[in-house]
């Protein structure tokens, strides 16, 4: 239980700022996790996010499990070294991704097998076996193997299934016993219904995390039903513990979700987004490809100081998204990147300030007035 | 004829070390010059390329008139501001990509017209608007619009393409008059014959130019061939003028052309590797996809200071091209063309030394015994 130490340095209704220390580094929340999937924060360079201002960064277990191996990456010296990152990594379960991109799954009380997407190799993760190959990543904070219910489910499939994700977080807390440095968070499932959610944090706090992730959101089921259940879950998690509100999201709900008292974040959005030519800015997502940016001399956002924007035009970053070109992904990414952590650390301020509500409908108006309209992800 | 100053510093035999002055910067040669086609060296910023010790890029006029288009670049600032690089660019005519990428080609003693690769829209370019496009992005050293005759071709087809090519580079010498700063460079053509290379030379001299190119090299007639040609005709290029030996090459055929006396260089070589998981070193070209590297925790070259040889291991490089990461491109074009620039700095100094013939013949044993074989391209 020693993995982190959290402290909370502002409230602001049920919004709060402070800062997760861990021995690789310090975490300021609420805070934003870029994707490393397989190792790199893709079209990044490692020092360019942390230029963003990130001070933690997410990788798959299940992408580095089938490629390159963990216990390869174990060998070679640990995943930190093996991608050129020295703060805090936080591993994944793998859970996730064997639901959504694994072949032939079969789930059992035991774990999960399942056919690699990459080669068709088959493979077996259990909660131990999720710990084991993130303490071999090296990671800084695990998450337990929890399993994902589709969406919608009946409230007796999300049921049957919170029964197995707890047995397994049991197992998880088990299996890490007192081995490493690492801290490791409980996952709270339970769908959209506040009673399945309130017993899965019951269960988990028996069991004592060094903090808690919220699992099972933006799966399609809306940002109102998703504000719900987090207005019904977190109050319910123990103050002086970092909670983790799991790939989440787009911008104004992450803003959304900071008020409801969530303090870290973690989506493919800004990295995905840059690599399809959107990009995000205080006025809402634009779209590069857009043929009304073809002449334009202005910087993608006058506000921000990434290299994107103070480097080159939108006319600039149409053409090369428009030809296809490797520095369009590479200047988007960053732009992106940088994007969400001025608004983390807006966020932040807003909160120590005590102005995080009238900040958040300044940020949605303006936001939602943006030229291109919202981005959908 | 005051677009540049050229200022030899040592010669070692036929070859010779010195720099190019120009408005936007010094250029020391022997150099070689990475290709940003579109606006960009391919999965490079422009800061990264000057890093490498690159002092000069070549623009593609072919590409660029196509796409942004000549004029809204130049609207736009012109293109050492649309792709944030300061320092001299040369361009080239457009006429090898027309004849390799265009459709429906017609040449007439006007020029040529053409349908873009891109959309099928129709083009024309002649060597008055080859001059017109070059100037509209600013380029530092411009190319004549040439014809560039397929290989093999038989001696009368050559000595009409030849004859074209002389009336185009004279049409070119005419159209750029007194408008501007940008330095001009005639291109030598001829094939593989002697007496039509020397007749071109004697032709383009009776012009006057900058600087020379030979062009229509490295085409398929292999290395010996090329060499042969680069020795019937560099000896009657007056000594004072810069030597662009057009589109070479690989590694060996850069040393083999310095010492015969050719001063610039371009090629896709090492950007184009650097995306296909080709790295250069000193011991030859390595193959990143080899399984035999998935587990090697040593750099990829330790004599090199590139971040991807600091950095990494071969093990992260092998995962990363494995995985068709943008990293990969990233860090192996960065690499590569550290290594083509190492190579000229290396080359430039044994001119300096005087033992430019000791240091190409140790170059070539070692380069040619390397692991994964030479590189073909």
């Amino acid at each position: 239980m020693s993995g982190l130490r959290f402290e909370i340095s502002a409230e602001d209704g049920g919004a709060r700022s402070g800062a997760v220390h861990l021995a690789r580094g310090v975490v300021r929340t609420p805070a934003f996790m870029p994707v490393g999937t397989a190792g790199t924060v893709k079209a990044m360079l490692p020092e360019w996010v942390a230029e963003t201002g990130a001070d933690i960064v997410l990788a798959n277990t299940y992408h580095l499990m089938l490629r390159p191996g963990a216990e390869r990456i174990a060998k070679l010296g640990g995943l930190h070294a093996f991608m050129n990152w020295s703060g805090p990594i936080l591993t994944d379960s793998g859970g996730y991704q064997v639901m959504s991109l694994a072949s032939l799954r079969k789930i059992t009380d035991d774990g999960v097998r399942f056919r690699s997407h990459i080669d068709g190799s088959e493979h077996f993760l259990s909660p131990e076996r999720a710990v084991e190959i993130q303490r071999l990543l090296g990671s800084d904070i695990q998450m337990v193997l929890d399993e994902c219910a589709a969406y919608p489910a009946t409230e007796a499939e999300i049921e049957r299934s919170l029964a197995l994700s707890m047995r397994w977080a049991s197992r998880s807390k088990a299996a890490v016993g007192e081995r490493g440095a690492a801290a490791q968070f409980g996952i709270v499932q339970g769908g959209v219904y506040p009673h399945l959610r309130q017993r899965s944090v019951h269960e988990l706090l028996e069991m004592g995390f060094d903090g808690y992730g919220v699992g099972g959101l933006a799966v399609g089921e809306g940002q109102a039903a998703m504000f719900d259940v987090l207005e019904a879950t977190v109050p319910h998690l123990p103050k002086d513990r970092p909670r983790y509100l799991m790939g989440v999201g787009k911008p104004d709900d992450i803003v959304g979700a900071v008020l409801r008292g969530t303090d870290m974040f973690d989506c493919v959005l800004p990295t995905r987004s840059g690599r399809n030519g959107q990009a995000f800015t205080w006025k809402g997502a634009l779209n590069l490809r857009n043929a009304r940016y073809a002449d334009d001399a202005a910087p993608l956002d006058e506000r921000c100081a990434c290299p994107a924007c103070t480097s080159y035009s939108r006319a600039y970053l149409h053409h090369v998204v428009k030809s296809g070109e490797i520095i369009a992904s590479m200047l988007l990414t960053w732009h992106n990147l940088t994007f969400f952590q001025d608004l983390m650390r807006a966020l932040r301020e807003a909160v120590g300030n005590g102005t995080s509500v009238p900040f958040a409908a300044r940020f949605l108006t303006q936001y939602r007035g943006g030229k291109d309209g919202e981005s959908d992800g």
